[in-house]
């Protein structure tokens, strides 16, 4: 199978620098896999020159004279920046001359373009973001992390929906355990569109275990957890805010003196084990999902191995082509849960 | 100063078991403070006995002939409890007998009757909890952490008035910074009720400055961080979610061999110290805020390290003044509010 994966390459904190790298590095690793790098002509060429890499045909640019700055409101960048970086990777997929495409680029404008020129799915009203996040089990996916910021009970129920499809065909699990976030696990608590978002899920053939809370998601008690996108921000955001104290407390409590130094350095392999197990790195590569075409948001300051993680989870979400089964499985749950 | 602390000595995971020993200890540090147990007369006075103490005129019992359960709706505590350790502790503080009552009992409930009994202070549509969370910087206190689950932008205000007055007796600041918790600090995002609020913190003389997003908390931007009940308790969640799958894989990893047990025990007066300063003892005790009288709650299973910082947060708010310096506040910043 055949995968073309379109890159914004001009896109995130070190643009070029860290994308075409990554380009190469998972070219390597995926012989099936042929990427465009989208951007500046002359900047892409130099930084392809500089990898000294032998010719490839897997590896081409398309230019675009534009840029999305990081902080460019998204209806201004739909409007004026028709030739960024950004625009044509997602046109290229538009056009079915990529299967998706990978951006570190401003999320709004990222998300505001993918859904004027991709679509949304049928049956879905809005799209969501969704990222794996550790668990002391394995992972927990998560959304909706931020594109909407209030929800009906029914977009909550879709999102349920598009949750447990991904997680399905990327994880291999027939029927992943789904959780709605909430502020306890009795009835009833919480806010009215969770309530109603719960009766649904209860209703429909989803294997829904119920209201779950922030801990949850890191107690690996379900595959997937469904909430709005204020809050599933800030809960990435807050455990974000966390991992990187206790990071620091742990840096300065090992710097303290010199005998902590020397245990620091003993220690070293033991804590880079720990730290690699909960590596932002290896969690980068959300997915918009509900859009008719696969859109993957790197994190803007990703480097080398966190961009290249977001490349496979692209090449991986075209292998499994997620977009139509979330369709179909769309189709036939709602019908499902119409007729209860 | 004197102080009287009421406390549910029933509450809790572990009831007077943890309770006593903890208000014993808090005793021995505090000459001005008089405890009073509220529960089971003849279970208590066991337990007194159990700790071996002469006798003292600073720590009486008060029956009380029933106990909520952790699991019991806080309606039905209201209607049926109403000899409930919890109840009549804080019938105490509402009487005067006591200037603070603490409970490690069930949430709801203790909110619901503290309510009924005690009241709203004047200007305050709705109380919420507050409690301090570690940063890189000392500590931020978030409000409200799940007291509510919808909240308006006048009540979003409130709770930012409660929390600069809070943090500005208890941490002798005198103009505390206050951030509204959000998903991006750009103007345009947000719901709401934000959005709003926003507004009406930056036309107030509060020190406000501005959006803060999840990950700020534990940077320290601000002293308070307003948010809603059901953002507050999954940001406070999730953080405990992490925080202790973090530890999780410490552990894991120190165990994984022989090795790494040894270094594991060379490591461990370091690994202390790194524990100490995000140990969520140190930060047990949330605030009522909002009504007319000091209730403090302590996380259901603290134990008598955990419980003992619960009963110190009390004595600093009543020695502060906390109510009473809440409702002045209020009244002269809705003053301002309104005049502009």
């Amino acid at each position: 199978m055949d995968l073309t994966v379109a890159l914004d390459a001009m896109g995130g904190d070190h643009g070029p620098s860290v994308v075409v790298p990554a380009a190469f590095r998972v070219l390597d690793e995926q012989p099936e896999l042929t990427l465009i790098l989208v951007g500046d002509k002359s900047i892409l060429e130099r930084e392809i020159a500089r990898q000294a890499r032998p010719p490839s045909n897997r590896i081409s640019v398309v230019h675009a004279s534009q840029q999305v700055r990081m902080d460019e409101l998204p209806s201004q960048a739909l409007r004026n920046k028709k030739d960024s970086s950004m625009r044509v990777a997602i046109d290229l997929v538009k056009r079915g001359e990529a299967h998706a495409c990978v951006s570190a680029g401003n999320t709004g404008a990222l998300m505001a373009t993918a859904r004027f020129v991709l679509k949304t799915l049928p049956g879905i009203d809005r799209p969501a973001i969704i990222a794996a996040l550790p668990s002391v089990t394995g992972h927990t996916h998560v959304l909706d992390l931020g594109a909407n910021v209030d929800s009906t009970p029914e977009q909550l129920f879709q999102f349920a929906v598009m949750g447990s499809v991904l997680v399905s065909a990327v994880d291999n699990i027939p029927r992943p355990s789904v959780g709605l976030l909430n502020i306890g696990q009795e009835e009833i608590k919480g806010n009215e569109s969770v309530k109603e978002a719960a009766q649904l899920l209860a209703a429909s053939d989803l294997h829904y275990v119920g209201f779950v809370e922030g801990d949850d998601i890191y107690k690996g008690r379900a595959n997937v957890v469904v909430c709005d996108g204020f809050v599933g921000n800030v809960a990435l955001k807050s455990s974000e805010g966390v991992a990187s104290m206790i990071g620091h407390f742990i840096r300065s409590e090992f710097r303290r003196t010199l005998w902590s130094r020397v245990v620091g350095l003993i220690a070293l392999p033991v804590l880079r084990m720990i730290r690699l197990r909960i590596d932002p790195r290896e969690y980068n590569g959300a997915s918009f999902v509900g859009l008719r075409g696969i859109v993957i948001k790197s994190h803007g300051g990703a480097d080398v191995v966190a961009f290249s993680r977001a490349i496979r989870e692209a090449c991986e979400e075209i292998r499994k082509n997620v977009p139509e089964r979330i369709s179909q499985h769309l189709e036939s749950v709602l019908a499902t849960a119409e007729a209860v």
